[in-house]
């Protein structure tokens, strides 16, 4: 008979401003090693309408390329109908603040390039809050 | 040992035509209190290839900026090859209709600026149905 | 009491190049049916920071037109400050590679129209992966 279980994590950092990326990847990891679930899911999701997780390679002139991709697609300067942060919306509606990674034998499977990346796309600093739930077989 | 369940409901609702937001955030939040699953996720998913599910500030001016939003990234008069809404068809595809959310104490955590809305891509009214799972324990 | 399991399995495939389709409805809906699960989700997950997962009909004209998007939204040959695949990585964040899908009385409930595709992102042939999880009642 299997032991399932759902573990529920919460985790809060602050961010330095728009655009700032946060890489999530080992704390996730860590949480999921910590839980003792070897098989499952890790459903990762940040309780915000201004902010992004993405799967990602994490370097440094990449991010700089999704810098300029984001204001790209939802520019920051158009003249929106919702007041201050309308396209800070826009971005977190396009990039969702959730991912769900499978654990298999106790680890996340994440590719070698890809890092999970909090990305905040609100107008000034703030304070984040990711959940973190670990599902599966111990 | 813990009684781990997986319940399944369908909801069915009618749009009024392309780009209807239909605020789906009761019920779930509704489904989720009456599943009585305390941990665990909720997922909804709607089978339609012409339908998005976003989460996002349920606002007027934000929802006219999203209409926008969304011609902009995949324009309605363009010359497609696909007949007739392959533009309905490349924006589902770009903000897919299913949702993955955290259920802790027996509800959803929205944040304070997050509601569950489906947006009706196809070009007409249409009958739409979701699938919410809620998946956790007791 | 309910039989409460998660099955693993991975699938291995090869993309012929840049936006090479490859439908994997029917491997996916198989291994669901082999897993015996009757109620839940499967969660199908790519280890690949330049490969996408949609949600779409597979027709061909459609599959022209997605070509034709995925290069408007993230164009190729646009200077990235990223080496050689910047464009790959980013489409491959906008449209991520994993899908979450609901699993009712033994099978998938895909939309009529909705089919699971793997989109190589990457600019040339690769072997690629994906990750099937089952996860369910038995």
């Amino acid at each position: 008979m299997s032991n399932f279980k759902v573990i529920n994590k919460i985790y809060k950092f602050s961010t330095r401003g728009e655009i700032d990326f946060v890489d999530l990847s080992n704390k996730v990891q860590k949480e999921v090693a910590d839980s003792e679930i070897r098989n499952g899911i890790v459903h990762v999701f940040s309780p915000h309408a201004t902010g992004i997780l993405v799967l990602t390679e994490n370097d440094c002139a990449l991010l700089e390329d999704i810098k300029i991709f984001l204001d790209k697609l939802a520019p920051k300067h158009k003249e929106y109908l919702h007041p201050s942060n309308a396209h800070s919306h826009l971005r977190s509606m396009l990039l969702p603040p959730d991912k769900t990674l499978p654990i298999i034998n106790g680890r996340i499977e994440f590719g070698t390039w890809q890092s999970l990346l909090f990305v905040e796309t609100d107008v000034y600093p703030r304070e984040r809050t990711i959940i973190i739930q670990i599902i599966g077989e111990q």
